[in-house]
């Protein structure tokens, strides 16, 4: 059976936010599995910030997507070929699969998952790599104690709203930050956050003060920017920030704006740490497991943000996430399940 | 017996580079010690990047020093009348006595010194605080290992230089970073760094790419702006910064640099964390007997860089350390020993 494969490919590296020339579209014919590989229909796209990084040509945590290569995507399918033996035909899986319809994998890094258990899009967001990232950077970095005050910042994006429900679990006082009213809204209503901060329409410092009276214990920045540099001037003594993304900086042109702020770290005897989730790869099942028990208590709220469109729609999704519209972990359909 | 105690009090703010109308110069009679007090001549005086953040008025990690109070300064003196059980005439102290003759102490935060053991300059500086926050800022939150990369900023100064030293006892590559050729020859020769960068002279990036080809493990900043900057381009995986000072800003009338590679602690799953000596108040001894004995041992060499002229001449010393003219410890002399 003969089958076409969209894909999209780094064209070109941009400047700033991408363009849609910065895209190729390519039709390939797919081909079957060899010896020890599956194949791969792609159901659903992840959609993340840190794509833009990949984009980037130069040293990072991970190697950039190249020229003329399918882009990076994690993802989850379905197994239509297999002569791998851990995998048949008709499993469901998540994998770094691209920005395509079809992929041929080896395996490595291919989890199995189970609809069953879980609507497949929860398994690119609470039960997929941002709520592994939002469970390590705060339990393993910022480390909240019951009590303590945490401010989250993208507190309605796919991280930043899995930190916030994890804080509240443990006891502490949560407060995100996020750009609008809606967000703001679901943040409190939705998440159960005890505050919601609007940076579009509040000033974050003054906030902060009426909010985090006491100071703020643990920062998770998805964000950086004037934020980073407003929350620092709060810190309680001994304070945790995680660094996990700086989403306002990514799409620059200009250098990076630094924390100006950060000698407050000093003053407050306080850390700022950055995070990849990847170093905890041989702990992903401990974390998992437990999200899924949160969830299926309904102590947390998983919420995806599906849009369809397919392969073509990627360039436009991925200016949604900057441009901040999402609610919740933005997820690109591909095919029906 | 009537003395008088010659006395440099904070007129004004500074904005900026402290000028000589921020001081006042105030003449007191000497009162004597009440019951629980001892009075104590001062003979030297540790002048410290860190007073210029005291003259500011705001919350810092000590409360800032206020209009028409004496200048805070360390010191070191000798007890010329005790009605203190702990001290008698003719001891030897540590404290701060602030910036005059004599001070009139209940004995909290004094100290006994000896100074056959050492010169009594080097309880300012290796034997003093400087010491103690360069041994406890790089084994508590630097924590280099052997063989580990180790990079110092402000290498010829007092905390930069202990640093160093230690770095090396424990058998790491350390690199200095310092301003001019004197300096830097000062760093390698005397100090036995295993290289010196001059950030006057040459392109800090660059030559960190020769001198740490592996990257950094660890960096301990004393000066914070382009050269943190620089530092954070070369860091090794799990690397940590000390944030110990930023004297590079201190005087600034514009808002401080904030570090704007601040996102390579992401890339390298580093921190970068605040560091203030007074935490560490119950563990002074702990240090300042190995350091003493490190200083026995000939591993470890003190510098200090001794001024006189007396209280009058502290405005123009204090400027001596923001222009980057002393090597090792600079110690204003007060009065004859």
């Amino acid at each position: 059976m003969s089958r076409t494969n969209h894909q999209l490919r780094l064209a070109a590296r941009p400047v700033g936010q991408p363009r849609p020339t910065d895209w190729g579209h390519v039709e390939e014919q797919v081909g079957e599995p060899g010896d020890g590989e599956l194949l791969v229909q792609v159901l659903y796209l992840s959609i993340d910030p840190a794509m833009r990084g990949w984009m980037n040509a130069g040293k990072s945590y991970i190697r950039p997507v190249e020229i003329g290569e399918v882009m990076r995507a994690g993802a989850v399918g379905r197994v239509i070929a297999s002569r791998h033996p851990d995998f048949a035909v008709g499993d469901h899986v998540s994998g770094t699969f691209g920005v395509q319809e079809y992929c041929v994998s080896d395996g490595r890094g291919v989890i199995k998952v189970d609809p069953a258990l879980a609507p497949l899009p929860v398994y690119l967001g609470t039960l997929g790599m941002t709520g592994v990232t939002a469970y390590f950077g705060l339990l393993d970095i910022g480390r909240p104690l019951a009590g303590q005050t945490v401010v989250v910042s993208g507190a309605a994006g796919a991280v930043g709203s899995v930190v916030g429900q994890i804080a509240k679990i443990l006891g502490c006082r949560v407060i995100g930050i996020a750009g609008g009213e809606r967000k703001c809204r679901s943040v409190v209503e939705e998440f159960g956050f005890d505050a919601a901060i609007d940076y579009q329409a509040e000033d974050v410092r003054k906030a902060l003060r009426q909010h985090a009276p006491d100071g703020v214990d643990v920062y998770f920045d998805n964000v950086g920017g004037d934020i980073l540099d407003a929350v620092l001037t709060r810190l309680a003594r001994g304070a945790r920030i995680v660094i996990c993304g700086a989403v306002s900086q990514y799409n620059n042109t200009e250098p990076v704006k630094g924390p100006s702020n950060y000698m407050s770290l000093l003053v407050n005897r306080a850390s700022m740490t950055g995070m990849v989730v990847f170093d905890y790869a041989d702990r992903y099942s401990e974390a998992t497991t437990q999200l899924a028990e949160w969830l299926a208590d309904g102590r947390l709220k998983s919420m995806e943000d599906v849009v369809s469109g397919g392969v073509a729609a990627f360039p436009e999704t991925l200016m949604r996430l900057f441009r901040g519209e999402n609610l919740g972990k933005l997820v690109l359909k591909i095919a029906d399940e």
